[in-house]
């Protein structure tokens, strides 16, 4: 941010009276611009037994598999966005079960939230987002090939709940270490 | 938004390509302004069968009764935020059980998550925007004199789960009706 979104002069970054943290502050008009993390909603789609992934179309990790999931639009809810999101990256419809997973990746100011769902009627497809979509049974996952840390975790854990036939709600960090994205357990 | 913060020239409400959306879009450089919900996050302060509540000595709702929460910065996680919340408003430090209620609130684009905790060590005060800071038993709690309807659902879930000695995590909406904002259930 360099410029002030209200009235368009340079800002600066200063700690406001009463805060502990510096923000953005314009020069002229004062206006204090906070910056928040976003949170990303998507879902673990589930048809007999098997889990749809989509094979990203896009950058970041272009050609690389993850669950439907983007960020959450102002005016919804995380289960609207995780269930809107499902419809635009694999074309299909879901019945939530529960909120599943939410971590945390702080070194990127974000919150991912995915929530366990069935596929409604089984019918799945590629979005504009998507090159291709696929269920993958338990053991086919393509661990190697999967787009990104938050992904991972959740199919791990969903993996490991499977067996327990218990699928609480998870609650996580994605920490930064050493160079890449490593997990704390 | 009026400007540009990466450039400082006017920018206007259109549905950039590939999108389905009013964005504010620079009429310049053409860079996109995302908006996106943000978080508030807190905890539910147990000492002794107790709630610990805040007067509100800022507004919205001065002089009302909350439980210590506030925006989420960016670089920290949930549980950071509401523990870090937690002791800014109530100079009480606490130890988190779980993650407890997850409630949007969208008509304002918000998600309020809060935290069931205990006192560390029974001690607290009043922070900066508290006027003061009590203990309440749950037949004391100031049911009409409290801040918000998110503070409010979460105390009325942790009351019925008290009696339940259960204290699941609850996922809840607060939508905006008949021009006051009411409960959905």
């Amino acid at each position: 941010m360099k410029y002030c979104s209200t009235c368009g002069h340079p800002v600066e970054q200063r700690i406001p009276q009463g805060d502990n943290r510096h923000r953005y502050v314009c020069t002229r008009c004062e206006a204090i611009h906070y910056q928040n993390p976003r949170i990303v909603a998507g879902t673990v789609p589930i048809w007999e037994g098997r889990i749809l992934l989509c094979r990203r179309a896009i950058e970041p990790r272009y050609g690389y598999w993850t669950l439907p999931a983007g960020f959450m639009e102002n005016s919804e809810t995380t289960l609207e966005a995780a269930t809107r999101e499902t419809w635009e990256e694999a074309l299909a419809e879901v019945t939530v079960d529960n909120l599943y997973t939410i971590i945390h990746v702080p070194h990127i100011d974000q919150v991912h939230m995915f929530y366990r769902a069935a596929l409604t009627n089984g019918e799945f497809g590629a979005g504009e987002e998507s090159l291709e979509t696929q269920l993958f049974a338990i053991e086919d996952i393509p661990w190697d090939e999967l787009s990104f840390p938050t992904v991972r975790r959740t199919l791990e854990l969903y993996v490991e709940d499977v067996q327990k036939e218990h699928f609480p709600v998870h609650v996580d960090d994605i920490r930064y270490r050493m160079g890449s994205a490593t997990e704390r357990r």
